[in-house]
């Protein structure tokens, strides 16, 4: 899989492609993650990627050509499959359209700042757009990080053990049970006595029932969902 | 304002410190972020963080030990308004709880890793479990910075016309409207007339009824709650 993220502040995502699970995935060439700065791709002297927003108002908005420049020149060399701009107005990413991102074969993710991008890029070559919450972030490199990692982690052979991700949180649309490790006493609470047992057939029934009840509790919109797919 | 960030990974977040509006924060010292390395508070020869989690099963658990002496270390030093683990069975940020957190003194932020934490460090010491969307990444770090950069920009004074942050998506409960910058002609697509007029009453009308019309079309949960509450 390869993924072009498409940003005016390439540095921000220096850390996060070198330490994280996406640099295992690159390593073991299983991802490709490649960053575009968005001033490589302007034609002015200055450089010049964001301009004062018609009609006022304060913040700056992205400049439709540079960014129409680098896609291009992406397209120009191969096929995508999605073209994902990260905006706080676009749909909220769920694991599902997680699951369903990581079975593309390649994608770019435009990284919005600013105000956000011209109107007439989402219009002209946006396929997804994308929000990672309700709340606001100074750029989109945070979000195209958390999305890029949401998804690398998903490509087989990324994590060591793919049963790992498949009791994730989400992943059988129920929060993950408590977890416990060594000492079984620590600061005089003891790690409940089910999960000392070795009845592993118990123990997967604790883990269902500890999940269905969190859930029930914390999300109560997650709790029917699941409830009307299951019963 | 003061935020703690405990983590193993602290590689992870040194390009977001470095250069995102935090680093602006920083220099201006309005904010000030201090990342501590989990290894620095265990007490075994291996620096040993994690171990395998009771009842069996993939994945790794966080240790309670190096966590609640991290803790401890930084609770002598000063009082936390909270103590916040970033997980994905947490609450789901939205923009109200980054407003809340925004007005606190000093918070410490608790990264997951692998499976997440001992159970008993979130009984004993957690005041707030906070999940920024319903997806899972491999570790708590990007989440942990999504919460700083969302915070940090809205201290008074950090970014530089605060205006721009008022009429960001959500803070009145709205998507944001379109914007659009030079030139008045793009690739055949214009920009909306009204935007050029001058007439500012009628380009703030223009605004809200595209924010009210883009929030009803993609998110008809966020246009019932502003409905159910503005008239």
């Amino acid at each position: 899989m390869r993924i072009d993220i498409i940003t005016c502040l390439p540095e921000m995502l220096d850390s996060f492609l070198g330490n994280s699970i996406v640099k295992r995935a690159q390593s073991k060439g299983l991802v490709t993650i490649e960053v575009h700065n968005l001033r490589d791709y302007t034609t002015t002297a200055y450089k010049q990627i964001d301009d004062y927003q018609f009609g006022g108002g304060a913040g700056m908005v992205m400049l439709a050509e540079p960014i129409a420049t680098c896609i291009r020149n992406l397209q120009s060399q191969r096929t995508y499959d999605a073209l994902i701009y990260m905006t706080p107005d676009g749909k909220r990413l769920e694991q599902k359209a997680v699951n369903a991102f990581s079975l593309l074969e390649n994608i770019i993710i435009l990284c919005g700042h600013y105000k956000g991008v011209d109107e007439r890029i989402r219009e002209q070559f946006i396929t997804h757009e994308v929000s990672i919450g309700d709340y606001v972030l100074s750029s989109g490199e945070l979000a195209a990080a958390v999305l890029s990692d949401a998804i690398a982690r998903l490509v087989p052979g990324v994590i060591s053990d793919e049963t790992s991700a498949l009791t994730d949180s989400f992943q059988d649309g129920l929060l993950a049970p408590p977890v416990y490790t060594r000492p079984v006493e620590w600061e005089g609470k003891t790690v409940p006595e089910i999960l000392l047992s070795g009845n592993h057939a118990k123990i997967e029934d604790w883990r269902f029932s500890q999940a269905l009840e969190r859930t029930k509790n914390r999300r109560p919109d997650l709790y029917q969902n699941w409830t009307d797919t299951n019963q």
